[in-house]
């Protein structure tokens, strides 16, 4: 019998001992041993439960606990978890987190720490998609070209309400707060923070990149208005929160930011709170996951997935590689990316005004794809909408400051990046 | 250093022997030791082989080498590759195969032949995704409600030309056949064969079910028709060939088909030569996993993922269960499964028909959910299209058998399941 303690028994942690639980009949004949919860350590003792698991509000009792083979972390936080997982691996026990927080500052170290002790984390990224599996083990032949995520199902249930239904960023997200889908502050999901620390994970599995939150563009969906949501729609564009990580010869890229990417590809057609995570694999070509992001149940499906594996004695490289050997990738600084992009902008509605945007972009060797003229609301003022072939963020970023320099350019320049 | 023996090289072999040459550094970073193909058996030593590799026309050269630690099985067909992973497996040479007609019939012996030598087979069911391993591993917390696969480029591609495009069947079957995606025979992929091998194996993951081709419904879609596809599209439906395994209480429905499938559900926007597998845990809800289904690249990488697992030293009960603990679950007849249908059928025009059509159906106790009536090319007959609410399909049968006997009805009375 395998004994298995929960650091926070919350959502997921009562969904963990739950299915080990009630599921306890397919989970031993996969696992080939029975697997019982057999404490979990709470905050508050006093607080009703929806399972039969017995309690302590000293995770030491469990990290230390001779007794438990495996420690299950559904803390939330970062300093206080690292150091009781660090401690739990040090006492030679496996260790399951979910917690992408943690990963995304301290997966390095941790990896260093747990040496030959399996420390899984399948539920850290997407929920109940098998993502990290895939990639350490199914995906292992190929070098990986591109990882394209839809990794946050607060921003995905919000951008399908404004593009199918034509709600308002401000009602979808009051909406989305009483749904329980958003915070009452809702940054760490709508400002790109929470895809930002998956895509980390996902980075450092494809590409060995050992990046921390600081280092990528982490951007949200705060700024999109229907206005671009329909502009989009009429250049044949769905709006995402979309993760990337990509190759480009020797550098890597790594961005969370909204993206307009092809009404016909499969990630596009992704929506509501559900998940995807697309995979370009130089062998394989584009591989696609997709399922709950979120959810207790769906989460601990991949929990107790991991717990499975670690039964079984089944260990991969916990970041992909093994430990001395390293890709050799670096990640590229925010600057240097290239890719397309998508540029709205008010100017006075007067004749050679188009030409001096239009040539504005050119003296920063950007070159227009393709271009709309509508008018505003406002009288005298025009929008025009372009998008543009692929160049570096900085000249883009450059060439949007000498717009907004323009005597006939409004100042609400908004872009967005495109990615095919 | 680790020693890979390939039976058959043909477009996979080929591939395998490549990738583990070209990818070699991200593959020894993946595996910890360096892997390399040793030896490739082929019929025929004169052929050209677009890979550097040694070769022999013997496959004894290879199962009986004592340098080869990793036998590859990329032969096809199924007496002669079974004699000899068998013997590779107990001359202790762990066993990777992409070979799905070699495990829809022999794969419980195998298993039991391979005891703890790892036999692994991400390749055999589509292709690159790595679906094998999502069922053992990532999604094994769950009980698997439903498995829904497009497992079969070939028809995908057919049927989405018929759909997109309107092209007739006979046209779109001399295409796939001009580029190579059909046979010459193209029984194996239109027939539903190929399609229902996979789905076998799929069937062992997530239920024990020991079950052979002859026993579960097996269909292709050589009678989908045009007018099927305007029909289904007025129906708010795509048809997709799919591999359908479900549990009903203690019973598994198995069965490939022509089906019709919402519009709006993700498996229905898989087109062209792509593959995608919907399961439904009971758990995690519904996951998929979308990629490439064929081809050498797409398949090597499934083998080398195996490859790589093996080298790590990881192990995973190779049907999904450990031995001792079969799931308990049986397949149900081919007249057990109980699902929703659409049946069109060519009537005379005149009144009373139409009644006489619904009284039939009612009196096997099938109730119609939608109808349509159109008229036909042919005067004086008009056509009807039903969709039924769920019912047996023992009583459907019989009721068609009924339909056909009514002297007011044509004799070609097409039915295609409903899946939602």
């Amino acid at each position: 019998m395998v004994k298995v303690g929960i650091l926070g028994v919350g959502t997921v942690g009562e969904s963990v001992a739950k299915i080990l639980i009630e599921n306890s009949d397919i989970i031993e004949a996969r696992a080939g041993r029975k697997i019982v919860p057999m404490l979990g350590a709470v905050r508050d003792l006093s607080k009703k439960r929806a399972v039969d698991i017995a309690l302590t509000d000293n995770p030491e009792d469990i990290i230390n606990n001779p007794d438990i083979d495996i420690v299950v972390e559904l803390m939330g936080g970062v300093e206080e978890p690292y150091r009781l997982v660090k401690k739990a691996l040090s006492n030679g026990k496996a260790v399951v987190t979910a917690n992408k927080a943690l990963l995304a500052y301290h997966r390095y170290e941790l990896q260093e720490i747990a040496g030959d002790t399996p420390l899984f984390y399948e539920a850290s990224v997407a929920g109940g998609i098998p993502i990290i599996g895939a990639l350490r083990n199914g995906l292992s032949a190929n070098h990986i070209e591109s990882i394209k995520g839809i990794m946050n199902g607060t921003c995905n249930y919000m951008l399908t309400k404004m593009i199918k239904e034509g709600v308002a960023y401000d009602d979808v997200l009051k909406e989305a707060q009483e749904l329980g889908y958003a915070e009452a502050d809702p940054t760490f999901d709508v400002g790109g923070f929470d895809a930002a620390h998956k895509l980390l994970i996902l980075g450092s599995l494809a590409y060995g990149i050992d990046a921390k939150p600081e280092d990528i563009i982490i951007e949200g969906i705060d700024n999109i208005t229907q206005t671009d949501v329909e502009f989009a729609s009429e250049f044949g564009y769905e709006i995402k929160l979309l993760g990337i990580a990509k190759k480009m010869g020797d550098g890597v890229e790594m961005r969370v930011h909204a993206t307009l990417i092809p009404q016909d590809s499969m990630i596009a057609k992704v929506d509501g709170v559900m998940n995807a995570v697309s995979v370009y694999g130089d062998r394989v070509g584009e591989t696609l996951f997709y399922g709950a992001g979120a959810g207790g149940d769906a989460t601990a499906s991949a929990v107790i997935a991991d717990i499975i594996e670690i039964v079984r004695g089944n260990s991969s490289p916990m970041l992909g590689y093994k430990k001395s050997l390293e890709s050799g990738l670096k990640l590229l600084n925010k600057d240097e990316i290239v890719t397309q992009y998508y540029i709205k902008l008010k100017v006075q509605d007067k004749s050679g005004v188009l030409a001096s945007v239009a040539s504005t972009l050119g003296e920063y060797g950007i070159s227009i794809e393709s271009m709309l003229q509508k008018p505003s609301k406002k009288e005298g003022k025009v929008r025009l909408l372009f998008t543009t072939h692929k160049c570096e963020e900085k000249r883009m970023k450059e060439a949007i400051k000498a717009l907004e320099n323009l005597d006939t350019v409004e100042s609400d320049i908004t872009m967005i990046r495109i990615e095919k």
